[in-house]
């Protein structure tokens, strides 16, 4: 065997090895395949690379078969009669390994059974959504350390399962914390196939496929948005916050393109208006672009949520006293906390009245206009500058998923080109329209785009309809359950215009409580501890927040698709369940 | 059939549905699948949905069996024994329908089928690299537009074929292209993991384990870079332009922490020094900082490309003069163009002399620290205050992979946080240093962290060492092969340094041509017209660029740790063969 021969060589030589050695990597047993073996079983290295070579062969049916039966994961809930590893297997047999075909599919399908079995196993309601442990304890349960030596495959797929003991179960009907939940199966698929495709959106040249889908995607998505023929621009770009970064980034450079070249110096004091309601990722990016997190001014918000038009323009009037530039309205779609959806003819009627630029941040909502029965909820987005829309939300698309859709064609490029030589030459044999890279901040960009259109073309848009309207049937559902329910308040008025129901649920000892502020002391501690509680049952996930001065409350937001009227039934009864003695 | 009971119901009714409507959703048939049969097949809607509820039973092996052997796939080059789907099952079908767990697994190994298949032709080099189109071509070749109605699984799974067959194959051996290229197994597989937890890096709540192989492979990485310990900070961001944004962001707070609050209105002019070599990134991050790009002095560059200090040291002191605050010293390492890794220490004692936050992108080279053969090319690298690492370039780990490695610790947790109450909530049960989200510019971010983990664990520290020291050779081998070969000549002085090899070929009808700026002119357009040949005969691909005086060379960049130096043979040989009559 070449792997005696070799044995250490590479690594302990220390002059250059020669091209000899170096073609060795082409081989099926390599140097460091000894000295893993060797660590692994105590001295019989040489033998164990030569039963790897031994144990694989080609079967009839395509699918490889191993003689060798022994394996540490005889347990697998889905193993079937799938062929079995050699338990001394190391990634260096694989492919690109000469040999490696039928050793790479066949570990390939062991960790394929382990994720069916997880995806199965989360779809269950009998299983928790979480198997809790504290940090240190989690830290002491595996060996999670890395290593100078390879560990053996097998080794590989102990990890594999073991992660997954331990992580949440984002599918779990059950999980309804924060956004994120749910795992859509043609997501899923589309998430393999990119990662197997491992390219970068960077250029036409590198990710034709994805190029053109993020082009007829984004079309699709302004169309929903009400521009006339999907006319504009836009960008997957990874998450809701940069989104909302690139469009803090798009108005400031509207209103003063010099500002790329000679920075904030050039330009006068900027402000910002937004909600405070909004989501933090404003105030993030005003922190990053060199604006300041005092520039952006909170608009108040009424009873209900909503920002008051009344007092945009009053704050806008005072800055502009002030000699401050207004730059940026942001409008927020039920982004956090109550999920109200704002006025939104007004806000633009008094953005446009004072020449902002009107950005809308409706990452989680803007889903509701792919519904016959709630886009009037959104009337009037369409004369926004820029939509920020995050398909990983309330879409269930896989994470990461978002784009910001901008009004003005040729701005982002303008706003962002750098013309780097190296990938966005001028020379190439294909119209270079389709190399979009150089429109975003990143270099390298994670191909997003593939899950949402396969989604988008297994659902259907009347799939995403009847998604979103089972959502608010559900949240509606929920609020008539509690809202005169003994032992719970609403923590806003009137009923959710969106997915989102925030409660609080008062214990039996606190519920007749006459001093206020004794009440509102104890109420605080309500919801920390039953989600405590939740987790280390690992029965559901909920989440809680406080808001101004409005102690910690259930802030529930409805988005996974597995949940059903009974999940709801049972997120109630186990929160009356897990804090009825607090 | 409940199918037959609701056909169409849930759309077509103005008034909300109710509770009993919604219901039906958890059922397998569901009113929109009755939509889509029909339109697949003309009106027998009803009788499909039957038909797809029928068609699956289990078998004894865990394995679903399926009676319908129709398929439109019988030509799947890797179906095996594997049970088919009926060609009309929907989306709907799957789980978290309630029977969906057998079609589910159908389903999804369908698709791993297709991907398996796809990745041993990827591998095999009789293979073409890409299936190359022109963007209007490849728009024409297939339907990719979005409908309304849902399309089949069968319809998705020919989505998911179309979309490989155009896709550049990266895992190619014979794929130069840039960076990213390479495919590893247990990176690959690590990636399905990550898309089946489907979750969220912003806290220990919905992410324990993933956070915690963060932590243990961030202190790792810091251990690698030489800092005493392995303390300090970091993050996994979208990228190494997100990344070096990330510094040059530190860099400003560290200097002036108001400028969170304030802005760049509180601050003096600041300046950022690079290489005039160095990434488009640090104009693009100056741009959007707000820092704007003539505030980014380029420092001129040798013969080989190194970044030359006493030029530093001038333009420093011309800065300082002019009153402008110096804040931030990019050096890079070989992250385009020609690979030169610059003298470190001498740049390191400029910047300190100076007081000048010192980063280092290294994203691609840094790598090279993990050889001991290689590492003394980075000497100096700990004398950083960051430092950016793009484990999804040299390292080959799936798109996308990058970190930014902070020596002082807490800074980016001030300089970022927001303190959203609904994510990062005080009153927690378990250890909230391990809510690390706050620290990030980015509200959602997608789990980055697990193929790198695994694939450690995988190779050990040595099997990255190992292949580090592959490429490096394969780079040698490449350069001793053209450096001295006719119709050759090297763009930059001496032997590269790192695995960048930038080359001219010019073709025998110009290499005696006298007029230098007519042969310059001929020359120009050679790369790009043999790089178009290489992508339409499919053959191979490696980059091209100009830079500065110097017209379109090669950049051949090796990381694909499937090359050989039979594939170095075959560029050259493909190069000669495509170019010869130019």
């Amino acid at each position: 065997f070449v792997c005696l021969l070799f044995s250490f060589s590479i690594l302990k030589l220390d002059p250059p090895v020669g091209p000899y050695l170096i073609r060795a990597f082409s081989l099926p047993a390599r140097a460091w395949c000894q000295a893993a073996a060797q660590k692994l079983s105590g001295g019989i290295g040489s033998k164990l690379c030569g039963t790897s070579a031994r144990v694989f062969g080609e079967g009839g049916s395509g699918r490889p078969n191993v003689a060798c039966k022994q394996s540490l994961y005889e347990s697998s809930p889905h193993r079937g009669t799938n062929p079995q590893m050699s338990p001394m297997l190391l990634l260096l047999d694989l492919l690109p390994a000469l040999d490696g075909d039928a050793k790479t599919m066949t570990f390939l399908q062991e960790v394929v059974d382990i994720l069916m079995a997880y995806i199965v196993e989360s779809f269950d309601r009998e299983t928790k959504v979480i198997d809790f442990h504290y940090p240190n304890e989690l830290l002491q349960m595996n060996n999670w350390e890395l290593q100078g030596e390879p560990a053996s495959l097998d080794d590989i797929l102990i990890s594999c399962r073991a992660t997954l003991k331990y992580a949440i179960k984002t599918a779990h009907p059950r999980y309804f914390n924060q956004l994120s939940t749910g795992l859509d199966m043609v997501g899923l698929a589309a998430d393999w196939l990119t990662s197997t495709a491992n390219t970068n959106m960077f250029t036409y040249e590198v990710a034709p496929v994805f190029v053109l889908l993020e082009y007829v995607t984004l079309k699709k998505m302004r169309e929903i948005v009400g521009w006339p023929e999907g006319r504009g621009d836009g960008i997957f770009s990874p998450g809701g916050a940069i989104s909302n970064m690139y469009a803090m980034l798009l108005a400031r450079f509207k209103m003063f393109p010099e500002v790329k070249e000679k920075g904030m110096s050039s330009v006068p004091r900027l402000v910002a208006f937004t909600s405070e309601h909004s989501h933090f990722s404003i105030k993030k990016g005003a922190a990053a672009l060199g604006i300041g997190t005092e520039s952006v001014i909170c608009i108040k918000v009424d009873q209900s949520g909503k920002m008051i038009p009344a007092d945009l323009e009053r704050r806008i009037l005072e800055a502009k006293q002030k000699g401050f530039f207004l730059f940026f309205g942001s409008r927020t779609g039920g982004n956090t906390g109550e999920g109200a959806l704002e006025p939104l003819f007004a806000i633009t009627e008094v953005c446009k009245k004072y020449s902002v630029w009107m950005p809308v941040d409706v990452s989680e909502t803007l889903f509701l206009l792919m519904s016959r029965r709630h886009k009037w909820k959104l009337d009037g987005v369409d004369r926004a500058n820029s939509v920020t829309w995050n398909p990983h939300k309330m879409m269930s698309v896989p994470l990461q998923c978002s784009a910001l859709l901008v009004r003005e064609e040729g701005l982002m490029q303008n706003c962002n080109q750098m013309h780097a030589c190296y990938l966005f030459q001028q020379d190439k044999h294909y119209d270079l329209s389709y190399d979009t890279g150089d429109k975003a901040l990143q270099c390298g960009r994670h191909v997003d785009i593939f899950k949402l259109w396969l989604m988008w073309r297994a659902k259907g848009t009347i799939g995403f309809e009847a998604q979103i309207d089972k959502c608010l049937e559900l949240s509606e559902y929920l609020y008539n359950k509690i809202k005169d329910r003994e032992g719970y308040e609403m923590v806003f008025d009137g009923k959710p215009q969106h997915t989102n129901v925030c409660f609080w649920y008062l214990p039996p000892g606190i519920r007749y409580m006459q001093d206020k502020e004794e009440r509102k002391k104890h109420l605080s501690k309500v919801a920390p501890v039953i989600k405590a509680r939740m987790m280390e049952y690992g029965t559901t996930m909920v989440s809680y927040q406080p808001q101004g001065d409005k102690v910690n409350f259930f802030r529930m937001v409805i988005s996974n698709p597995a949940a059903t009227f009974e999940d709801i039934d049972f997120l109630i009864e186990e929160i009356e369940r897990l804090g009825q003695d607090l």
